[in-house]
């Protein structure tokens, strides 16, 4: 009983899924939903994002958080269209919750759109959001288990960002151990290794952006 | 509607915890639902624990994980009595999921209880399970930022350990910011600055938990 209500309640959010993501494409713009655990790095390697693309690519973001605005006026601070949705305890994004704040962007003149979830290592990856493509930061502090014991998220996100590297040489973690269960779980996971911090591996960030945006 | 279903699976729940708190008092166990986000540090702190406790007190765990059982394993090869919950999805322990397992562990032999959740600052922080204390644990790596966007956590806790000090010198974070909006949040919350890993601060969780225990 209890898997049929929640599967009733996902086949409904992939429905408003599937309506968010007609609009974007109408309005010719790429979805990214970002996630990871609290704390991994989203709001700085959106800002690090933004200062390397802004000046060829028109950039919105949308900000998730159960309450506040500070990664919203961060964002906000460097020119950015962008909307907070606050879930009020909720922990995750849902379609319905980005329809609702889409109104609020100029979408018409946007072709890269960051959807920052709710710092969350579990149910993010069950809500699709009518994105293009699900991207996941893991911060090296996390260790090197966390594929094996958080697997759908890996499964579902296109891309694998490993965040902090500068940290490596302070922690006993296998960054292979990582990226070797991360592929079993997702052959096709890309996995790029960098740190927000000290910019070394951006570039390879933005290259598979650029990529993808054909520009 | 969604607010009167999900009170009405909280106050089921609360029933639920009630009755496990009603064994676990007359068993004389004492019960610490043991929080953070993934990668915190928390299978680690346990096993410090266990290592700094296991002569005077008789300790057993409950390890809660979606998939997996590293930390189970962890904790049995100490000779401790373990037992593992899978969720199978589930972002969080719930009173009945602890109930289900208490019939594998010796509860008359037992004065600690440690019931590690699953790795998520949200949703654990909303479902009792019957414990005595809520205790979160914070690693540094995770910013300072992390009491005002998920408060409800800082606010259920009766202790905050911010783990993984030992990276203070390679982060740029304000660890008085932390304790001052955990306390702003929650003014009678317990915090502890520990590293698991060099044991520094560790003397400090030992005793407050003797305290606790009154041994």
């Amino acid at each position: 009983m209890k898997v049929k209500v929640v599967s009733r309640i996902l086949q409904a959010n992939d429905r408003l899924a599937d309506e968010n993501r007609r609009l974007f494409k109408e309005k010719g713009v790429y979805v990214i939903n970002l996630m990871s655990a609290p704390g991994a790095g989203k709001t700085t390697l959106i800002v690090e994002t933004i200062k390397a693309l802004k000046d060829r690519v028109s950039i919105g973001v949308v900000e998730g958080d159960i309450v506040g605005t500070d990664d919203a006026e961060r964002i906000d601070s460097l020119g950015i269209p962008v909307v907070q949705i606050n879930t009020h305890g909720a922990c995750h994004l849902d379609a319905n919750m980005v329809r609702e704040v889409l109104d609020e962007l100029p979408l018409q003149d946007i072709r890269l759109l960051i959807v920052e979830n709710v710092g969350n290592l579990v149910c993010p990856a069950e809500f699709n959001i009518g994105e293009d493509m699900k991207v996941m930061l893991l911060s090296v502090s996390e260790g090197d288990d966390k594929p094996g014991k958080y697997p759908l998220m890996f499964q579902e996100s296109s891309a694998l960002l490993i965040n902090k590297i500068d940290l490596l040489p302070y922690l006993d973690i296998d960054i292979e151990r990582i990226k070797s269960t991360a592929r079993a779980l997702n052959p096709e996971i890309e996995i790029i290794e960098l740190s927000c911090k000290t910019g070394q591996g951006m570039d390879r960030w933005v290259t598979f952006l650029e990529e993808k945006l054909q520009i």
